[in-house]
């Protein structure tokens, strides 16, 4: 590893490393087979390290859904018990190159993007989006909810890897992101541009994959519906070029910002795996009819601010060349 | 015809025709099947009523093409013989409720877009977006240009017309509208957005429409290629549009601004078919290397600045609901 003479000099060389990422999509795998701390009963979880009782109620819905979707409990409240009985353990996505929106719980048998960074070689995991309403991510477990996870298990993933093998050397990342911003995206709330591109660019690959009608169809009509499908993507492009950009000795740079909803994390370049935490904000947000600000759950999901750092970085790189 | 008690009024009749306009993209058909005009050597073009001697060269060229496209001539020699010699008769798309980009150049078996206004009941038709690089529009006559026009005769259009015949009442182009301007479209220049929201409405029809894989993956690869295809789509609405307004008796809104190259011509909401025409500017503008404002061909094309004044009472009514 080169020492950096200045702090100054090693954080220029923190933002080179984030500003030459060159991400590319290659892949969707079952989270296990490239995450080999995912054996037995674990779950990954956004932010900082932390224990099931200190879990707020929406990343504890979350958990209850993985261990349904894995087939660990028949129904919740067997779920519940196994996870007050510590029989689940816990792990941050970020220990194991991985970032998840919300609750960011990741199980086993999860379909995970897989991005990697050509200029460094590192990759980076994150779930797949699973569209708007009663969602894992948001710590929704009914039932319609593990039959789109069991669909995107058994269908969208195999589906997607297919597809994406069929693109010589996977799906820049960048020249998706560049075309987006020019349409207004900012890749937290709003992807609907690059969700389009990214459509666009799997449809006539997708259309003569290897496949059935009907699972062609039902995956076009996913993504088609799905307008925030690139946010997931986003994250793991996000994180491979924060992960390049942390093997910079000295750096200073906060290379990531994460919440669990009992602590907010951040890590520094230089720093290595090391996390300095603090209790968490609650945002002041505005609510659907009959909720207040006494319902708001104290803020959580892997990196947020720092993606739009990250793509402030990116912006100038892609829009100047 | 309801009769109105002042300019004013019947005015502002016209503009609530335009800000009510629901085009709906019905289909795909070839222009002679609802223009009865295009029997026998026809051609439609952009403006008002000019002559063969009176076009420009890429006007000229665009006619050269559109003949051998129909097979009335083996060879651009035998093609210029008989444009030349007077047996071509010539005819404004806006005679016949169409509209066509740049040359406007149309003929009996090339496939038009069918919009209908549903709020008046009144349809509309223009060609289809070639693509960029050499196209009929621009006056290319090139064997590669016809073999397209060829396959979008004899595939594309067909496929069109198979999938929107699958959609309940046919495609909304409101809706897509109304997301592409949050996108930046302004609908001249710039169709990314919206051609984007027409393909992911049409790709999962597209999927499982009764076609073979071939086909499909060549019109969606087109489809996902061609980035200004919205633009037709669009012009053929806005012409519905203010064919609807061009009802209203004593109106004195301009409803039609187009040139042919050798005039600019308009029309006026309550003054019927009639023509007012005047010498066509020449546009100054940036030119590839090697050639100058004296390159320049007088302006040509259906409606522009036109377009805009639809888009902007549109996008009003649209983005204020």
């Amino acid at each position: 590893m080169r020492v950096y003479s200045t702090i100054d000099e090693a954080n220029q060389a923190v933002i080179e490393k984030i500003k030459n990422s060159q991400p590319f999509l290659l892949d969707v795998v079952p989270a296990k087979s490239v995450i080999p701390e995912l054996n037995g009963k674990v779950l990954l979880h956004a932010g900082p390290p932390m224990k099931w009782e200190n879990m707020t109620d929406p990343m504890k819905g979350s958990c209850v859904g993985a261990v349904l979707f894995e087939g660990w409990a028949a129904d919740e409240a067997e779920a519940r018990k196994l996870l007050e009985g510590g029989e689940v353990q816990f792990m941050p996505c970020h220990h194991v190159s991985a970032v998840g929106p919300m609750g960011g719980i990741t199980s086993a048998n999860m379909p995970v993007l897989v991005v990697e960074n050509k200029e460094h070689g590192n990759r980076a995991y994150c779930t797949m989006n699973e569209g708007i309403g009663k969602v894992l991510r948001f710590g929704a477990y009914s039932e319609e909810v593990i039959n789109r996870l069991n669909w995107m298990r058994d269908v969208l993933g195999p589906t997607l890897s297919k597809v994406l093998k069929m693109m010589d050397g996977g799906l820049n990342v960048n020249v998706i992101i560049a075309k987006a911003i020019t349409m207004g995206d900012e890749f937290h709330q709003r992807n609907i541009a690059a969700s389009l591109v990214f459509l666009k660019e799997i449809a006539p690959y997708l259309t003569i994959a290897d496949l059935d009608e009907k699972t062609k169809h039902d995956v076009m009509k996913f993504l088609a519906d799905t307008d925030q499908f690139f946010l997931n993507i986003m994250m793991a492009s996000a994180k491979a070029a924060m992960d390049a950009s942390r093997t910079i000795e000295y750096g200073t740079i906060v290379t990531a910002m994460t919440r669990n909803g009992h602590e907010f994390g951040i890590r520094v370049a230089g720093l290595g795996d090391q996390w300095f935490t603090a209790p968490v904000n609650t945002p002041e947000g505005l609510f659907f009819t009959g909720y207040t600000q006494d319902d708001a759950n104290p803020d959580m999901g892997t990196p947020q601010s720092l993606r739009h750092s990250v793509l402030g970085l990116w912006r100038w790189s892609l829009l100047l060349g």
